[in-house]
């Protein structure tokens, strides 16, 4: 495997000609990044997208119209290629009814208790509170692809802070009848909070049906975020198919804070209620620019973010920052007048949400069509100060990559790590229609320290993204591909 | 010069002894983050700070209200010292008028036009104009230490892009009785914005006596930022004794682009009206934590921010920030039971703002009391994720902290650049009360994007913090007195 990766790598360059390079590739990424900083259209569009068509759920209206607008915006440019490319994607649709009420005499109590103690700021949250008076409807969201309530769920409160705390009680058949709460926080030990996430996120993802196997009514699930506030973050669940479907529901961090909180009041009574649904699967589209090859016209360099979001917010980190810094730099390479090598791809895939259909159609339609993909860069983690990539390849392609480390760290960019590159791209590896399993994939990291505040709540709109970090990551992206343009055969 | 630095590192350390240093060094560097990260007490006492006594002007009420709860503060977390330390600061007052009014007829056409253009999103502005009929107010404050217009000043508007056409307009004689708009803007090309800043702030400091020279009644600064927006950034300006005093100025960066879209206009007159003042000065005092070295108690480490802040916001990033870095700093090494060899301070220093008072006070004092200082850190760049440190010391010094690259890297420290390491800690080395010419001194360096979105401006408040931004940099201020506290003799 490592020779296959070596091979698309130029190595018999000599020391004189490789400083000759080093010079004029350092040239031309202070170009890309002047040019991103200078006239960036990124922060620009990212704005007409998110405040012209909002969030972007698969299977909405508003993520058709938005791929209308993608195509036209991307034909503006004069691409070589700009086409829609169809797949069928799921449709889940939150209802209108989202409902959280607590019934706790011992609440008011608490709730003073718990602020006085509380190492965060939750002072928000008692005022919030007040204002519903008795009844405390509290702030909860429905996760998608939940089942709805079918007029409302009630039960008694149970609180696992853990898996192994799941399955201790669940044993003991004390979930029976309850409403469960998730409530595992994010380990902020954690530098990277991708990692916090990665160990929290199974309560969000498989919470229901952990549960609904020890009898429980229904879940809730403390948000996916550092953030202890007033936003439940939304985010994709799936049933396993053998257990009963439970009604699932997102509740802020605050709220999971205070119900722990309350957890033993003995007359404590939770009730839910949602009208969400899965409707037919529906025909929507990846949005794919491409600038043609000169020497590989046939071999790809594909890169991008998905297009659709969840229905909370504008999907502005997550993940329109992804999807314009892939037009970005698709972008200013072409205004730098560069020529590439390989064929340039632009893809903003669809349904990565709760799906990723988009990106099996993509790796699909690339096998049928003969497009060899030798490299493929994903941007999914906001549109934050960029750090630098994780890499899907071999420790010797890693090895040469890191030989660009001084062409890049003058732009802060010093971080290059074994790692995923995300499931927009994986299918063209490491799925089954892969042309190219030795190929290289990375994934653009910018800092991950405020990416969950936003992450699938109402907070992810285009006022929280900095006009230039994100055209910082755009130019950091240009320049990657331009150096695997260059380096890889 | 080099001598006298290396002498202050241990040099004579076996290999065998090197590598078991570096374990442990890297061991309790990762217990440090994690208690900054999980306990950390840097953002709750920040938010008391910017919520309980807002902005910190130079010998305001506000500010010596801040000094006593500071003092308070850190008593209660049982440091071996807490003491206020008097020195006298100046005293200036932004009134209660401050109006910036425009009389053009073509005003609104070009408004219309320009937003048209603008690669940003200004159509805010528009609004606001329109919210004011016919009379144009626009958003601007004036500058500190500027002198009052003594009834309202009017001229016709003189636009100047750089220092180069100020010069050719003012000998043209072009300058004579006009208010003179200052309108270079940050080059966005600087990766660093504080880069940018130094390039432009010339325009702040000493626009007013640059146009005095030549004639002009009043100067209007373009606010020193990368943002367009509404928000006019206060900051120090300062008179040339030999020249008319004139009042001065900041206009929001949407406002000098406005401006100078319709300076052409031969009817435009501006009108600028306001009572700021300077009052006599007035004690004040520094605020200083220490932990007793038991090797060394009479070699000192400083760190800090300064204390003051400007008017406007609440001084969360500028620099409560920095102050809460820099007790969290202390707070963290007593927590994890480290028992330093050198005498650890943490200093709040007053009046960094306008005139650094505070800073001059403490070296004299130091110098005075035979405090000798190893090294000074200072933290006056926000709140921000933490990158790494500017180094005031020779290359010897500064190649044997890269040889700790390792042990930070796992945090996202990365980069270690030789500069200035702030204008606090300067006077100790650079200073006529210098006891130690040598000493090493370095700044904290977080990511800067975002810094000049908030900086003196009304929008640094404690909610443009985030409180994981902020315990890593004060865990790196940690991580870097350790180090220099186990390596310097």
């Amino acid at each position: 495997m490592k020779k296959n990766i070596a091979i698309f790598f130029i190595t018999a360059v000599s020391a004189v000609s490789g400083v000759r390079a080093q010079r004029s590739d350092s040239l031309f990424i202070r170009r890309i990044y002047d040019e991103a900083l200078l006239n960036g259209h990124a922060y620009k569009r990212l704005e007409e997208l998110c405040k012209g068509y909002g969030s972007r759920l698969s299977g909405s209206d508003h993520a058709e119209r938005a791929v209308t607008w993608a195509g036209n915006m991307l034909r503006s440019y004069g691409f070589d290629t700009v086409m829609l490319q169809p797949c069928m994607v799921p449709r889940w649709q939150r209802g209108k009814t989202e409902l959280l009420s607590v019934s706790s005499p011992l609440l008011n109590k608490r709730l003073k208790q718990f602020n006085d103690t509380a190492g965060w700021a939750c002072e928000a949250l008692e005022e919030r509170y007040k204002k519903q008076a008795a009844s405390y409807l509290l702030p909860a969201c429905a996760l998608g692809g939940s089942v709805g309530t079918n007029g409302s769920v009630s039960g008694s409160l149970c609180v696992v802070q853990n898996q192994a705390e799941l399955e201790t009680l669940g044993k003991a058949g004390r979930l029976k009848g309850c409403i469960v709460l998730f409530n595992e926080p994010f380990d902020e030990k954690k530098i990277s909070t991708f990692s916090a996430y990665g160990g929290c996120v199974y309560q969000r993802v498989n919470g229901a049906s952990l549960a609904a196997r020890y009898g429980a009514r229904a879940v809730l699930v403390r948000s996916m975020s550092n953030s202890c506030d007033l936003h439940p973050h939304t985010g994709v669940m799936h049933y396993v198919d053998s257990l009963p479907q439970i009604p699932a529901m997102a509740v802020a961090t605050s709220v999971a804070n205070t119900l722990a909180a309350v957890a033993d009041d003995p007359k404590l009574v939770i009730t839910i209620s949602m009208d969400c649904q899965t409707l037919p699967d529906r025909l929507s589209h990846n949005v794919i620019a491409e600038e043609r090859g000169a020497t590989f016209p046939n071999r790809y360099i594909a890169f991008g973010g998905h297009f659709d979001s969840w229905d909370q917010g504008e999907g502005a980190h997550d993940d329109g920052a992804g999807c314009m810094h892939a037009f970005e730099a698709l972008r200013l390479l072409k205004a730098l007048g560069y020529t590439p090598r390989h064929t340039l791809r632009c893809v903003f895939w669809m349904n990565e949400e709760n799906g990723a259909r988009g990106a099996h159609t993509y790796a699909e339609q690339a096998a049928k069509n003969g497009e060899f993909h030798v490299a493929a860069i994903e941007s999914d983690r906001g549109g934050f100060t960029p750090r630098g990539f994780s890499i899907d390849a071999e420790d010797a392609g890693i090895a040469q990559i890191k030989t660009w480390t001084s062409l890049l760290a003058p732009y802060g960019i010093h971080q290059f790590e074994k790692g995923g590159a995300g499931v927009d791209v994986a299918p063209l590896k490491h799925g089954p229609n892969s042309m190219n399993k030795s190929m290289l994939q990375m994934g653009l990291i910018p800092d991950s320290q405020r990416y969950f505040d936003y992450h699938h709540a109402e907070t992810d709109v285009f006022e929280s993204v900095n006009r230039r970090e994100l055209h910082l990551g755009a130019a950091t992206l240009a320049a990657m591909i331009y150096l695997l343009d260059q380096t890889l055969e």
